[in-house]
């Protein structure tokens, strides 16, 4: 992002004025449009609020821009030799569409995180860089020189990732699948996307976990289904509650996260998976389980995946490279019917026309060398101690102040705030103190809760991070 | 994919009835569920027809499959203990969604472009693999270790690619833009689809152009707008036709490929272009321009493009790496006002969580040190000597089959047939002799036109493909 050069003689903020008007004229903020306000643009730009002002007042002094109490500062029509000629009233594109936005706080957990780059991040539920495997990719890069075709590829995914992973997860998760049968996808996101828009009709009832991953979605409601709660005890949800669920509302497919759940960390025991795949078999409802998580288990065996356990083809299986090797590889894998996957197949073309074939290519590499092997080993050590650098924070920092349950893999720890407190104001309070994690109203319906990422932040930034959550809730509780 | 190994001594037919019993306990053919026929399976395969129906008999003797006149061969429930357990009915939740598939045309031709691999293909609006650059990525990747990191990336896409591309589209097109006005998509498809899903409402009235490309995308209608056709005479669309539509139906958004329009390869010349523009903005409709080959232009001066031209930020500009470089790179850009593209990035992340930044990061390296450049000088001199070897077996071989008009830029022919022929019977006639092209009537209303992309056949090819045309023409009008 540009920043002022304090090094030049040209006034900061004539030089803010210049890249201001330089971004108007350039089509950035059309006529009519509201600026940033004068805090915003200089706590982006990181100078004092009054350097903005002054650069503001210069562009309204040129009639560039003309502000208002209440209304903010917009942009004129200043340039425009033809007063009767129109732009098109962009504010009112952008408010329509099927689309719903992101929810305000993930919005702003992203700015916050993006504006301020010491902030100590217990919200993102993603790996450190250190975890990620950067050398290894690099080394692969310079080994296998590029030989693939630089053309479309099949919009089903690169064939030999896709073998390579049927052997894979044929391997370390005893699911069975075949080349044909596995679609590569832009993470699990997208195997979630495509899910929602292809196989569902506006109107049908959907059932999700309360709280989850999927419950922060909006392209749920985007898709204009009726959405319906499971709620979760420590073992997951109920079995039992999908039945009068469906007697009530006819529902069409179950979203799971069984192991290691996003936000939660529980997973659900043996005899309810078995239970579960029983009754949604009987009712024939699919289930869509997004197992992102599994191969993390930190005691290195894995708890088996509804798809391993499931024998009359009930089950969407949905999972990634994100969590455990690299989320800015964007690979992810569907495993359904034929049928599925060439529908999926075909609407995804229209809508991206597949994915680069260079990332899975790599990821092809990564797997089939055993690298991704070694990654998880790798993986599984330092998240134990991370965990446990939390924990130890938890019990001399905030002993009296929050309940948690004990992750045995994935990334976050899922925390009950024993005092009553404002999501809103503790957000608040905790940026003020530059640390950051997600309200646990994001997932759910449950209040008081906070989701803490322990796999993000780095190993020293967790007892400051911690302490100065503690402020944040003291300064809440005033 | 598959096929069946002639040296081992299992005799063929069971190699198949073992592969598919295979693919059946794995989940991909649930009972119920239809196998391909064995026409299908056996040219896919390459064997006999009587092999795969020895084959199926073999499954079928094990119970495993079922077999009626008139509705094809079954999976049947063989491996189900439980009788009164249920699979969900695939077939209905693939039949659901808000999403169209793909026409009809279009599939058959991916499916015989993937099936026969010595197909002459005059179907694909691609680059053939040596106009690739190939050499230059492999070069690029062992020169410059990969240093970004494996993490989520900006889902505005990777911010130096962006910044590159301002510099390389001012100097190229002469258009302004900033590094925050672009979002990295995946190709232009990407682009589309994101304005089409974010920026209109069902029930909205859209303006397409008549033949193009847009018409052959069922994303179209997938999102329940109403559209309008704009016809095009050899300078593309008349902009005072806009006027009338727009005062009859409220036209939100006009969608062009003005420059080498696909499939016609018209340029709309610089007064419609002005005037075009000037009717926009005074309706206040919004302009996306689809510009995907400008920069093909073979005399080397690309035609204005309407964002160039644009004084009233009317236009919302989207290109791509793809025409001109490498299409498996999925690289596009969309230039828009910043609420909008602070809308599609957060619509975008919400669907696939941006792109890696592995692609991103080699299209910046190759922009950035000329290597685009170069490879554009390659482009436009490779691309004449096959459309000069197109014209010459025209001349010689068709010259009173079609009539064409001349393409200056773009990949593909727009040709008119002399004689009435029926296009299913066209495509039968030709594929029957290995030669396939895309029927005019997949791009629009216009009867009696094919398009030929003379950028994707070798060429060598091109005059015996030519020929083979030549031939199914003939056998049409017997
Ligand atoms: C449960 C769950 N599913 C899916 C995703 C999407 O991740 P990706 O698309 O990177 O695989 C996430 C990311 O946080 C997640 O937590
Ligand atoms: C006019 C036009 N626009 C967009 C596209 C999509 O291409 P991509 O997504 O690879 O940029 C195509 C591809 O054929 C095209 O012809």
């Amino acid at each position: 992002m540009w920043k002022p050069d304090r090094s030049r003689k040209t006034p900061i903020y004539q030089q803010i004025a210049d890249y201001m008007e330089h971004r108007i004229s350039f089509g950035e903020f059309p006529p009519g449009s509201l600026l940033p306000s004068e805090r915003k643009l200089a706590d982006e730009l990181r100078v004092n609020r009054s350097t903005v002002v002054a650069a503001y007042e210069e562009l309204r002094s040129l009639g560039i821009l003309v502000s208002s109490k209440g209304s903010g500062t917009l942009v004129t029509n200043y340039n425009k030799g033809n007063a009767a000629s129109l732009t098109p009233n962009w504010k009112e594109y952008v408010n329509g569409g099927n689309f719903l936005p992101n929810l305000p706080f993930i919005r702003r957990i992203r700015e916050e995180l993006r504006k301020k780059t010491d902030m100590i991040d217990f919200a993102s539920g993603e790996l450190s860089p250190d975890l990620f495997p950067n050398e290894v990719v690099r080394e692969l890069l310079q080994k296998h020189p590029f030989q693939e075709q630089l053309g479309y590829d099949d919009p089903q995914g690169y064939s030999q990732l896709r073998e390579t992973l049927v052997s894979f997860l044929e391997h370390h998760l005893h699911i069975h699948s075949t080349e044909s049968s596995i679609l590569i996808t832009s993470g699990s996101q997208q195997s979630l996307y495509l899910i929602l828009q292809c196989l569902l009709n506006p109107g049908d009832a959907v059932a999700i976990e309360d709280p989850s991953y999927c419950y922060s979605l909006p392209m749920f409601q985007s898709a204009g289904l009726r959405l319906f709660r499971l709620p979760l005890d420590e073992h997951g949800i109920d079995p039992k509650e999908l039945i009068a669920l469906y007697r009530k509302h006819k529902i069409r497919m179950i979203f799971l996260n069984p192991n290691f759940q996003n936000p939660t960390g529980h997973v659900m025991p043996l005899d309810r998976k078995l239970k579960l795949l029983e009754i949604a078999s009987e009712l024939g409802i699919p289930i869509v389980e997004d197992d992102t998580f599994t191969l993390t288990a930190f005691d290195g065996n894995p708890p088996p995946t509804l798809k391993s356990l499931d024998k009359n083809n009930n089950v969407l299986y949905v999972g990634s490279l994100s969590k455990i090797a690299s989320s800015g590889l964007r690979i992810g894998w569907l495993i359904a019917p034929q049928t599925v996957i060439s529908r999926l197949t075909d609407a995804r073309q229209q809508m991206d026309f597949g994915l680069s074939n260079i990332p899975q290519w790599i990821a092809n590499h990564f797997i089939k060398e055993g690298h991704l092997d070694r990654q998880i080993q790798f993986l599984r050590e330092e998240l134990v101690k991370k965990r446990d650098e939390f924990i130890r924070g938890f019990d001399d920092i905030l002993a009296d102040e929050l309940t948690y349950s004990l992750p045995q893999g994935g990334l976050t720890f899922w925390c009950k705030i024993n005092s009553a407190v404002d999501d809103f104001k503790l957000i608040e309070e905790a940026t003020k103190r530059g640390v950051i994690f997600v309200p646990g109203s994001v997932y759910g319906s449950s209040k008081g809760c906070i989701r803490l990422s322990f796999a993000r932040p780095q190993f020293e930034e967790i007892l400051p991070g911690l302490r100065q959550l503690a402020l944040a809730l003291e300064a809440c509780r005033k």
